[in-house]
């Protein structure tokens, strides 16, 4: 048997202010360090010994994992981090809280950008502050390849080669695998792995640091998916994430 | 410019309780955390920006690593994780203390070990809980390379192939470049880069977690070196490690 695990990151500072995020490197919060070292016991006691780890280049996905190796004494792993499994760019609203974006876009404007698919919010201009064309760290990378603001299917279609080339063909190498980013670039994932539709993908509200596993035959065919923990708690920290996105 | 920097572990738990520790997984003490993130801002302040990172299998070396980058803001950059960068190994005397040593082999057989660039303490059995053949992290690695007991001489032998191949080369592709491992396999890429007599290696005393720069130019041949902070201070922490090893 294989198995792979999603894992969005703890709480980040801006989770708690209620900010659009996106690219923007912002930390965890104390709370969201303890969820990922809680993540951690939990994939210890379940008995997890990943061969190979995936992050995004942001350090809220980075210190998730590092929390959760440790915890689980795999420091050692190689760990691969990528761009391609930044959370979705939000364009101009990185950095605005739900009332500035509101005051700013208007109440209907927002609503669109947040319950669609391929609705991209207004891009960030190049020589914005906030841009990855003059963030050294996106220096090596083509420059046609980053983006100003993305929508979902812009997020998916940035993350889906990567996926397919990459982490996916890991299975083969090493019985398990973990990924840890951002509600976005999972939801890309997730969509691929089980086949969800453009319109449902967007209802799908991933809660932080919980241990989403997918297991595959060994022809790495999907056999079954489930959240590690207690059904019930999940249950309404699904609910609170899907609630928190509603006001905006 | 090319920079390289070498960066010894924070304190570790068994460095406090003074106890030999090689391959042994033990962690950083709370000093030691502080003591990386001491490191981190010192290369900050220094204008460092490392474009890649090597470090050990071990996680006194690891997180050392991860506070340095945390602080730096480069959590994002490459890490190469490798068991070629361990400690020495110190075969049967892992985990025993100073007084258990001498009692067991006799202050003058570890004097020998201790002051000796090439004869390697006693070795574990092959079945021991303590060997790397029987631990699942080294289980990719082919047994033949894997030590039971190293001299200063046997991690020289091991890690150079790996610098020489891996890690120096590294310069041509990123100005600045840092190696967070331990006393010995750092002594063994010091003896390297400056030429340094069997005899002169063992009396260098690196203290922990003091960045130790070595700048080159374009043709990374080797500039001069030195180590980042207040002489004064460096000085007394050299003495003490020295005078810490000279009661074994």
């Amino acid at each position: 048997m294989k198995r792979l695990v999603l894992l969005r990151h703890g709480e980040s500072v801006w989770n708690k202010e209620n900010r659009f995020t996106g690219w923007t490197d912002v930390d965890l919060t104390e709370k969201g360090v303890q969820e990922a070292l809680s993540a951690g016991e939990q994939l210890k006691k379940a008995g997890f010994r990943f061969g190979k780890a995936y992050t995004s280049y942001l350090k809220r996905a980075i210190k998730t994992l590092n929390n959760v190796l440790d915890v689980m004494d795999l420091d050692w792993i190689p760990v691969e981090k990528d761009w391609r499994l930044n959370e979705k760019h939000y364009g101009m609203l990185q950095g605005l809280n739900k009332a500035e974006t509101a005051a700013k876009y208007g109440d209907e404007q927002v609503l669109i950008w947040r319950r669609s698919f391929d609705v991209p919010p207004a891009p960030l201009a190049k020589d914005d502050e906030r841009s990855p064309l003059i963030d050294p760290r996106y220096a090596a990378i083509d420059p046609k390849d980053l983006p100003l603001t993305e929508s979902l299917k812009d997020t998916i279609h940035r993350l889906l080669p990567y996926w397919n080339e990459t982490i996916f063909p890991t299975l083969k190498e090493c019985d398990d695998v973990i990924v840890t980013a951002h509600g976005n670039s999972l939801r890309s994932i997730i969509k691929e792995l089980k086949g969800i539709s453009d319109k449902d993908i967007i209802s799908l509200n991933l809660p932080t640091a919980i241990p989403y596993v997918f297991e595959f035959d060994d022809n790495l065919k999907l056999q079954k998916d489930y959240f590690l923990g207690d059904p019930e708690v999940i249950k309404k920290l699904m609910e609170a994430v899907a609630n928190q996105a509603k006001g905006v």
